[in-house]
């Protein structure tokens, strides 16, 4: 008796932003893999399942990827049930790619059940839509981080390219960020919001212009975080610019 | 009294791809505005509300956006859960921007809900991940679709910019979109697909590479679809073409 794998995308953070599928599916686990970034809670619905961290933070050690393919096939050939839940979507920054491969040439079934990405929760958090009709109708989702012996990864030309722009994994290169958008001819002026732990009840939005992005990467936590940069935000950041404004007024009345 | 105005991801086509917060609201809602793609499962978790569509199809005849705003302000003045559902995410071509502003000059309070959108709904279902270590660091979603006296709009630069590609609202411009990536120097051979009604029952896959691109919008039916570029697809083209010549020989055998 053979199994099936289900990569579910967890979302963005907060448990309730699980799609009605992904939580049917827990409710049925007999073994769940899960990210390092997963809610306790979405976890917790997987009640009859063994659960087992193979969690990937960014920087910090890590499962290795093939261990983790090897433990789905396997998890397949004992049990019906196999979860492998991921943070955001699995087909974005999710390294599913690799798994669905492992489990191909095994011969397993599986089943991939998207959810809700980062860049668009960060999107609601902010009230600015990444598309807007006459302003924004491409938008880029890029990370600059690339491994060890990967292909170049040009990154900057699709943010150059994009009307909008989301860096995932991006907040701990914010200085290599900067620098290379600017150099390739980015304005220094363009707006960017820097989203930490969207959805989250620790959710942090930090507002500013291009150059003003590692000051705030400095000011956000260790939090997961996602950089958006466009014009769309622009009606967005004026209103906290203003609000600063008066605050500064304020004070020195 | 006045009301709050959700603005709800309905997701990418099948009811149970929906979050369960936008469940949640769905079945506390007073009123819902709802577009023409939403499901009629997910449209009846909204047991107790007035169900309003005001939908917009591509190239069919549609509720003015403004109008739809006027309708938004004036319900939450009359009500206090005002939803408005749209199809995947409302912050990626959804025109939630129009509506936020609306609320936002009323004063009207609101909340986005953010959605599967169809671009991860339909690398689910190829099973092909949009980004690959050592192959996609960077994916742009764009649409050729541009109104009347907007801006231009070069959405060409953005899929030739991206490692992976994918197009919304373009399979009636495949012609368009085929001879301006050619043009720009993209390549014939760049392996596509053309995913129709992802997730629901009527769901189509369609590979091929670039220049098959009109011939597969001609075989889909006029269900919405997705159109993928990008080597990503590599792998899961191999797959059909193998199964084509198979075919073949066993025909002549």
């Amino acid at each position: 008796m053979k199994g099936k794998v289900f990569l579910l995308g967890a979302g963005p953070g907060a448990p309730d932003l699980l799609t009605l599928r992904a939580a049917e599916i827990l409710k049925r686990a007999d073994i769940v893999f899960y990210d390092a970034l997963v809610h306790p809670q979405t976890l917790a619905l997987a009640s009859r399942a063994e659960k087992i961290p193979v969690g990937k933070r960014c920087g910090s050690r890590s499962t290795a990827q093939q261990f983790i393919n090897k433990r789905l096939v396997d998890a397949a050939r004992r049990h019906e049930v196999v979860v492998r839940l991921k943070g955001g979507d699995p087909m974005l920054f999710g390294r599913a790619q690799e798994e669905i491969d492992a489990l191909r040439r095994a011969g397993i079934g599986f089943e991939v059940v998207p959810g809700v990405t980062a860049a668009t929760a960060a999107a609601a958090e902010l009230g600015v839509s990444l598309t807007r009709r006459g302003l924004s109708r491409h938008v880029a989702f890029v990370t600059p981080r690339t491994g060890q012996g990967e292909r170049k990864n040009d990154w900057a030309a699709s943010v150059l390219a994009a009307d909008t722009a989301v860096i995932y994994m991006g907040a701990g290169l914010a200085e290599e960020i900067c620098a290379e958008l600017i150099r390739r001819g980015k304005s220094r002026a363009t707006p960017i919001a820097l989203v930490e732990s969207a959805t989250l009840p620790g959710k942090r939005v930090f507002h500013g212009t291009l150059t003003d992005l590692s000051k705030l990467a400095r000011k956000a936590g260790d939090g997961p975080a996602v950089v958006l940069l466009g014009e769309v935000l622009r009606a967005a950041l004026a209103e906290p610019v203003l609000a600063e404004k008066i605050e500064a007024i304020l004070r020195r009345a």
